[in-house]
């Protein structure tokens, strides 16, 4: 495949999401363990609901006919409602029935043999999302000279919790960033200045705590694929050196450990 | 096509490639620029030349009749060098000669339209080693206890004006890490510590060094594909509030904005 011989790991979110890719976010630590064992793909869109994704999800996600050339999604993170949670008045809102709705939906794109975009390689795993510091935000926007929006703690905690019942509606596992962070921070609301660069976002201790999370899930769940359980797709330096016959040396194998 | 809706950068080399998922690194930095545009694939290859390298090319990078229906290679960044230098004793060195033909190799193989892999979409772009500050990198290995390597900054200088001279013959350009790095350090050896890790493998100052000369190499030979004169393949937020019907608004786009 054009450049693609690796499966795939696939982030699909918010902006939360998108800026995975900052120094210690998300995306970037991913990147990082999984290097030369599986590509992270960002399928972040700041600014985005779980609503709007969905036609974005039937385009960017191979239908099953497609899939057999292409990389394997080995596992797709969903991470939304940090934008559905505002306040009904705000264009970004989702009514928490529909996120829900929204959300097994996306689930279901993958894992219902119903499904166009079936995908019985690809493991899923929901994120909530993180919990919200107005006080900080209305204080970014303020700095960027936009209005303080219709946000809160409280809203961003009652979408956190409706993820975790998609999560076991669906039989998928939840990494609860919103709990781990909000823990982090001693449930101090103040506090959430060390994990949020702005009140909605996460900084690197906030990241860091999203990805231990991710980490010990796939761990739990899928401990098929945490990185230390795959190989690199290509030999290592060690076996490059130690090797007696280059040619066989280099041939691509699984990042799977064949037992 | 399965999660890879977005044409995609190509980082091809060895640890110094691989390590640019590292926070500040190359690839990361790269991500950051074309998210929502293209991904970047990183195919470093820690302790590889440029030798190694050839058969696993080979095997990564699509035919020309497989790569209609993949996302195309918009950008191969080729930065070898810094392991071939090493003295010729070693197992990664790799004679110059020999070097400069497996830069060539590479080249055709995505620029020649005899070549299995000819991607006329496909530009490419090399990268020069970086200077090597041996007391450093022995420092460093001595420290993992493990012996000193026969390489030298004079060796690396070498192989740096070799892969200039690939790009003149080549017709390609080239991003001179060897001497940017250098000239930033003042052409005092001692000062390479700033820009250097351990000796040999950038920090992130050495890699914001790279990715300038590569975001200039790119404005000056590509403009085309600059991250600044692409778009989001799906529409920004801004675009969506302001949109009258949705679903036409959520329709991919191609990066390249149509004038």
């Amino acid at each position: 495949m054009n450049a693609n011989v690796q499966d795939v790991v696939v982030l699909l979110g918010d902006s939360i999401t998108e800026f995975g890719w900052d120094p210690h976010g998300l995306a970037q630590r991913l990147a990082q363990a999984y290097a030369r064992k599986f590509d992270v793909i960002n399928r972040g869109f700041a600014g985005y609901n779980s609503e709007w994704v969905i036609p974005v999800f039937e385009q960017f996600f191979a239908k099953s006919q497609d899939q057999a050339h292409l990389p394997k999604v080995q596992l797709l993170a969903i991470w939304f409602g940090a934008n559905d949670a505002c306040f009904p008045h705000e264009p970004q809102h989702v009514p928490l029935d529909v996120f829900t709705t929204n959300l097994s939906k996306l689930v279901n794109y993958v894992k219902s043999p119903d499904s166009l975009y079936y995908s019985p390689s690809t493991r899923v795993v929901l994120i909530t999302p993180p919990p919200l510091y107005l006080k900080q935000w209305n204080e970014y926007l303020a700095g960027v000279g936009e209005e303080p929006q219709g946000r809160s703690l409280d809203s961003s905690h009652r979408y956190a919790e409706a993820v975790k019942e998609v999560g076991k509606k669906e039989g998928v596992p939840v990494v609860d960033a919103w709990t781990g962070i909000w823990e982090a921070a001693g449930k101090v609301e103040e506090a959430l200045r060390k994990y949020l660069k702005d009140g909605l976002h996460p900084n690197a201790n906030g990241y860091a705590v999203v990805y231990d999370g991710l980490l010990k899930a796939i761990g739990e769940s899928y401990p098929e694929i945490h990185p230390e359980a795959l190989q690199s797709v290509f030999a290592r330096f060690d076996e490059v050196l130690a090797s007696q016959n280059l040619s066989k040396t280099l041939i691509k194998r699984n990042a799977f450990v064949t037992k």
